[in-house]
């Protein structure tokens, strides 16, 4: 089968399609015949060695696909062949076929196309379990979703305003302000134009936000945590900026602080599936109602790939970028 | 009355017994001949001027005396003129008469003398605060406790124990490792000698603990994230080493680590009077049936003031030191 490997072509610094052996189903596996790729900025740390996967995990990079089931392991009773699902990869997933634990695997929403598909897993898998669960959001709660326009920025704005939140947002430019405030955000704050941490204290009466969910760091991490409430929480789920991090703890001491996070792919088999069953209790019916929505900015090819990476890496984008084979 | 203010003498750079006028008892507070006073690190902190106190608050030192009621405010209804109490003042400690909120005092557990109930108010809050509540302390859990045998640290290992946690403790020397033992550690760790994270994770089977509780930062903080279990907690309740950290978050990220802390002095009014009501709920019992208990290292006279802050600062004690009036 065809898929593309983490490592690029060490000449031209470009991913390659190439031949391998198709993967092999165990007991508690599906077999997906690929049908859209979601791409994830991990994907592109991957590729550049920045990023470790787990031990024993596929040198083939993707993290989320959709597809239809072509074979179910012996132990799978709840998936047929030919279920149209989307799901989480242990790895594997920029490839004619993939092999996913079924207990990370979802029938697709019905309303949905295999491109649309493609975008949740892994998106609304992070918001939920940073968001909701780390971050605690409740109805009627303040949130600051640091890059709204990002994949997982649309899941983590559309998620906090299913949850009742009021929602902030920064981003950087007025195209990606519209698109976050068109699937909900209440505002997107122009950063660096405007510091984001004057605004809130501003439009908080100097009282704060509850939650913050951020993947930059940086000069990010002091700002934030000045701009949370008493016992607000700061969830991180990346670094974009560098893991290593000077922090003034003064505002955790005094406000008694929480920072949190986790990445998706560092939690246990049995933590993915439980977020999975949440996800498909909870928020498959809203998307199903059309309520939270999937936003695809650009759809490639499988030869695109580089392509679509290199729009990643730009930033410019709204929403998921996504992969379609055949 | 005699009290000693916040600044030190300028020449002598000492602190000084100084004639004021005694405080006003307001509708809600109590009035206490001061018997007893707990020496604290934030006492030494602020006669540096490396602590903001809260605006308002006495420009007398002392955050914990025993004694007894002299006059209460009107709408005291549950303390009585005579009342024997201990209790958490907003500052002005360091005095013969200190008001303090009636919802922030208790009566002396009644085992206890005026010198060994002094002890009890700020260590014992912030332990539990800290300890049990954000740190979530449960039975069968492990913590590390830095700094074992300082005051707070005496108070940390005797509820970890109460609460049925494994409790390890760092400690600079084999006297203060005989004390944390005798007071309840499981495992006191000569640290710099042996590295608290290879004896924990050694101990765990490279597992790591579920909560630290830390007040010393600095070059801590990497070492505490890397030896705490998934899930796991860091509670700071101080930076001896400066409030400005590096901090390496990839732990935080890959084990979904939490960092939180509070000071207690920052807590509001309410939230100080309901740890104190928890502490006479659950802890006095234990105190009055000899379980846990306040261990005094030295005991001064008022006039030995700046002797009892040579010995915290030199940091040779275990346990408390307390200042005795009359």
């Amino acid at each position: 089968m065809k898929a593309v490997l983490e490592t690029p072509n060490k000449k031209t610094n470009k991913l390659e399609i190439i031949d391998v052996h198709s993967p092999i189903v165990a007991l508690e596996d599906v077999l997906i015949r690929v049908k859209s790729i979601g791409i994830n900025r991990p994907d592109i740390l991957q590729k550049k060695g920045k990023y470790a996967r787990p031990p024993g995990s596929s040198p083939i990079l993707g993290l989320e696909v959709s597809g239809v089931i072509e074979e179910i392991g012996e132990n799978v009773h709840f998936l047929n062949v030919g279920d149209k699902v989307c799901g989480l990869a242990p790895g594997g997933g920029y490839a004619e076929k993939v092999v996913v634990p079924a207990a990370h695997c979802i029938k697709m929403p019905v309303n949905l196309t295999f491109p649309q598909a493609a975008c949740l897993p892994e998106v609304f898998v992070t918001a939920w379990a940073n968001l909701i669960e780390l971050g605690k959001l409740k109805t009627g709660s303040s949130v600051l979703i640091h890059g709204g326009s990002s994949g997982v920025g649309m899941a983590a704005i559309q998620l906090a305003k299913w949850k009742g939140s009021f929602v902030y947002t920064t981003v950087r430019n007025k195209k990606k302000a519209e698109f976050c405030k068109k699937i909900g955000a209440d505002k997107a704050i122009l950063y660096p134009e405007i510091n984001f941490h004057d605004f809130i204290m501003d439009q908080t009466y100097g009282h704060g936000v509850d939650v913050i969910l951020d993947m930059v760091g940086g000069d990010y991490t002091n700002l934030n945590l000045k701009c949370l409430t008493i016992g607000g929480t700061l969830v991180q789920i990346a670094f974009i900026k560098g893991f290593r991090n000077e922090v003034n703890f003064i505002p955790l001491l005094l406000k008694r602080l929480t920072i949190t996070g986790s990445t998706i792919r560092a939690r246990s088999f049995s933590d993915k599936h439980r977020i999975i069953q949440l996800l498909k209790k909870y928020i498959w019916p809203e998307i199903e109602r059309g309520r939270i929505k999937p936003y695809i900015f650009k759809e490639f090819s499988f030869k695109q790939i580089n392509e679509a990476h290199e729009l990643m890496e730009s930033s410019i984008h709204c929403g998921k970028l996504v992969i379609n084979l055949d």
